[in-house]
C-alpha cells in the first residue's frame, strides 16, 4: 500500500518515494517502447474530472490508462461541478463506489483536498491554482533523462524564468525536494511568494539543495543546466492583458537566443505548454536542438502511468514484469 | 434471447425476469470483488445518449461496460439532438449498425420508446419523464442486499417520503411488482398520480403486494423498513423555488431523526442522490448508521452489469463463469 | 509501411492502394461478423479532433478502436483548438508524442494538411470544407456490396444529384480514380468548380472513367447504376434558407419515385446522412427497397477499421488473421 493515499502535493512525499515513482515510470517506458504489452490496471477505470479544460493532461492520463489495459473516462468542465448540485463529500463518496481511483483539475486547491479527504479511493492532483504535481514528476523524469554527462540531480541548476505561475512553485518544490538547486528569475511582484520560499527553504535543509530568487540576469542564469518557463498571461485570479504583460516582462524575461548563451553550453529548454511562441519564449529557442519541450510533453505519459501504478499499488508487479521483458 | 428486446419500463416484464436480473447482478458483484474478471461483453460498444446530463447514470454503464470487456460511448447533451437534425427513426438505425447497445436518458419517455421501436439493438432507458427503471433494479438489489433477519421482500414495508417524482413512481412500481408492501408519503398535490396508483394496483392484484399513498405520518411510516426520499425540486416541468418547496413538504416531510424512529427499529436510508442536505434530509440521518445511501449508488452499478448482460444474451454464460469462479 | 502517411485526400493515393483498403475493409467486416475478434491495434490510441461535431464519425471511429482493441479518445469542439491557444504545429507534435494515430474533422482544409504535415504519426481527414474522403471510401465499399449482377466497377454510373457539397466532389474523385462513370446532376450556380473537374478529368485519363455535369435529367439519371445525394443547405460558408434552397432545388433535384424510375431497374439510392427528409430526398425513396442508406452508413465503420489498419501498418496481419480465422 502507498504509504499516503493521494498524489495532492509531492510535499507529502519522501524523495525516495518521488524518486521510486521516477523510476517506474522510466521502466514503463522502456517496456512499452520496446513494444512488450503491460496490463496491471486490466478493466480498472479512472475518474477525470476537469473544473478547467486540459488537453495535455486529459490526452495523458486517458492515453496512460489504455496503456495499462484500463480505461479513463472524461468527465469535462461542466458536466460535473464539484460541491454546487451536491456536496462534495458526497460526490467524493459516490464516485469511490463507482471508479478505481479519481483525478482531478480544479480551480481551487482545497477541492481537491476535499476530495482526497473523503474519497476511499486515490485521489491525484492534476492541477490547482496552488501546484501542478504531475507535471513535476514529469519535469523531473526529463531531467534525469536529459542529464548531463557526468551530473546527478543534486549537481543541477534548475533556472525558470519569467512569472511565478503554479508550474514554478511546483518545479521549485521539486527541485528542492530532490536536492537540485532551484532559481527563479524574475521581476519583482511577480516571484515566488513566502509560502513557497518557506517549503523549498526546509527542503534544501534536509536535501542538501539551494534556492534562490532574483532579478539579476546573470547571478540566475550562469552555468544553468535546464532553463524553464511559462506563459505570462496567468492562469488564474488576474489575467493580465497582452500589453501589461509585455511592459512587466519583455524583453528582460523571455527566453531568447541572447538568453540561451548566458547558460551552460549544454542547457536544455523546457517549457510545460502551450507556448506563445515569440512572447515568453522565441521560433527560434523552442525550435532549436536546446530545446527539449516534446520530450517533456511525453513523459507527462510517463509520469502518469507511474503514478497510476504507484497508488492503485502495483509497483512490485509492473517492476517485475518489466524486468523480466527487458531482461534486467 | 430476451423476451423483450428493450428495458423500457419494468412493467414489461415478468417478477422471475426481474428477478433473474437482481440476482445475476448481485452474483457479478460477488465475482468481480474477489478479483475474477469479467470479458463477456469484449470489444462491444455500448452507446449512451444523454439528453440531460447525469454523472451517476454515466459513470456507471462506463465502468460497467470496462468492467465487461467492452467501451461505453458517452453522447452528451448537445451531441446527438434526437429527432431534431435528423428523424429519431434514422438515427437509430443508424446507431443500431454502428454499435452494440444503446442507452438513453431522455426529456421525454416517447424519444426512449420511439428509440426502442426503431432500433433493431437493445435500448435501455437510462431515465425519462416518466420512469428511472435502472434505479429501480439498483434499488430493489439494495434491499436484498439489507433485508432485515427473517424477512423476504414481500415482508417488506417501503416508504416513499415527499414528491412524486418519476423515481417515487418507479419505486412504487417494482416494489410492487415483486410483492412488497408500498407507500408514498406525501402532500396533496404532490402525491402519485392515477396513472401510476392504478399500475400499483394492477402489480399488487397478480403479486399479493399493497400500495398505499398517505399524508398521514404515523400510518405511513409506522413499522417501515426502507424510508426512500428524493430532491423536492422536481427535475421536469415546473421546477420549485426554494421557497415555495419549503413551503409545501418542510418539516412534515423532511427525513430527520424524529421521522426514523417512527421507523422500524432496524430501517434503512435510501436516496437516488444527489441531495440537497439538510432539505429532504438532514446530515444526521444521511451520515448515521441508518443511511445506505452509497450501498445504493454503488448498486446503480451492479444493476447495470445485470441490464447489459441480460440484453446482451449473455446471462447463461456470466452464470457459468461466475459460478466456477466463485466453487458455486 | 504506408507509402503516404497520412489519409488527408484519396488523390495522394493509387487505384490499387484504395482498392487494398476496400477490400481489407469487407474482409474484416465478414470475421468480425462470424465473431471472430480483432486485436491489431491492442492498447493503441486514436486520437480525434472535431472542430464541428459529427455523431456519425465520432461513433464510427470509437466503435472501430474498440472492435480492434484500441481506444478513441474523443476532443470535441471546442475542446481543442487547433491554431488558436498554441500553434498547430505545437499541437501536432505534442499529440504525436501522447496518442498513436491522429483523426480530425477541420473546419478548414488547411488545418488537416498542416496536421498532417507537422505531426509524426498518421493523421486521417474526418472532413473538411474540401473533402470528406473517409465517406469515399465508405461509399465505394457500398458500391462493390451492392454491385448489379455481371457489372464491375468500371461498368458503374453513379449519379449525385443536387448541390455541389464536399461529399459530391469526393465521389466524383473516387469514383473517376476507380474508373467508374460519375454523374453530377445539379442547377448552374451549385455545380462542382473548376478545380474539381479539372482533378476528375485527370483521374478519367489515367483510369478510364468519365465524368459529367449536367442539369438535364434524363441524360443525367438514364442507367444509373446508383443515386446519391446529399442536403441542399449546405454545411460550410453559406448556409441556405429553407425557403432558398427549396427554390433553387426543389422539385426538380428531389429524389422521389419518378426521379427513380428514369434509372436503371436495379438502381440503389445512396446518402450520406443525415438526410432531411421530404427534402432532398422522400420518406418513399429512403424507406424503400431501393435504398441502401444505412448500409452505406455502417460501412463508414468498415472503412474506419480499414483506414486504421492501413495507417497503422497492420494490413499484412490482418488479412492473415481474418483469412486463416475465415479458411480462406
Amino acid at each position: 500500500m502507498a504509504r499516503v493515499k493521494d498524489f495532492v502535493d509531492t510535499q507529502n512525499f519522501t524523495k525516495e518515494e518521488l524518486l521510486d515513482m521516477v523510476n517506474v515510470g522510466l521502466l514503463m517506458k522502456e517496456n512499452l517502447k520496446k513494444g512488450f504489452p503491460l496490463n496491471v490496471l486490466y478493466h480498472k477505470t479512472l475518474g477525470m474530472i476537469f473544473e478547467q479544460s486540459s488537453t495535455r493532461t486529459r490526452v495523458s492520463f486517458e492515453t496512460a490508462m489504455t496503456q495499462l489495459g484500463g480505461h479513463a473516462q472524461y468527465l469535462a468542465p461542466g458536466q460535473i461541478q464539484l460541491g454546487s448540485h451536491e456536496s462534495l463529500s458526497d460526490t467524493a463518496q459516490v464516485l469511490s463506489r463507482l471508479v478505481d481511483i479519481l483525478m482531478a483539475r480544479v480551480q481551487k486547491h482545497e477541492s481537491v483536498e476535499q476530495l482526497a479527504q473523503y474519497a476511499t479511493i486515490p485521489v491525484i492532483n492534476g492541477m490547482s491554482d496552488y501546484n501542478h504535481p504531475t507535471q513535476e514528476l514529469g519535469d523531473v523524469t526529463t531531467m534525469f533523462e536529459h542529464m548531463p554527462e557526468g551530473k546527478k540531480f543534486e549537481d543541477l541548476k534548475v533556472v525558470f524564468v519569467g512569472d511565478a505561475t503554479q508550474v514554478c512553485a511546483s518545479l521549485s518544490m521539486i527541485v528542492t525536494k530532490l536536492g537540485g538547486n532551484f532559481v527563479q528569475f524574475g521581476p519583482e511582484g511577480f516571484q515566488l511568494k513566502d509560502n513557497f520560499r518557506k517549503i523549498a527553504e526546509e527542503n534544501c535543509k534536509v536535501s542538501g539543495g539551494s534556492f534562490l530568487v532574483t532579478d539579476n540576469a546573470e547571478e540566475a542564469l550562469k552555468d544553468a543546466d535546464f532553463i524553464y518557463t511559462d506563459v505570462w498571461y496567468g492562469l488564474y485570479e488576474a489575467e493580465l492583458s497582452e500589453e501589461e504583460r509585455m511592459k512587466i516582462f519583455y524583453p528582460k524575461y523571455q527566453v531568447n537566443m541572447d538568453m540561451i548563451k548566458m547558460a551552460a553550453p549544454h542547457v536544455k529548454f523546457m517549457h510545460c505548454l502551450p507556448a506563445t511562441r515569440n512572447e515568453e519564449v522565441t521560433d527560434e529557442v523552442i525550435d532549436s536542438e536546446y530545446s527539449i519541450v516534446f520530450d517533456e510533453a511525453e513523459n507527462r505519459l510517463t509520469a502518469m502511468r507511474a503514478l497510476l501504478v504507484f497508488f492503485m499499488d502495483k509497483m512490485e508487479e509492473v517492476t517485475e514484469i518489466c524486468n523480466k521483458n527487458l531482461g534486467k
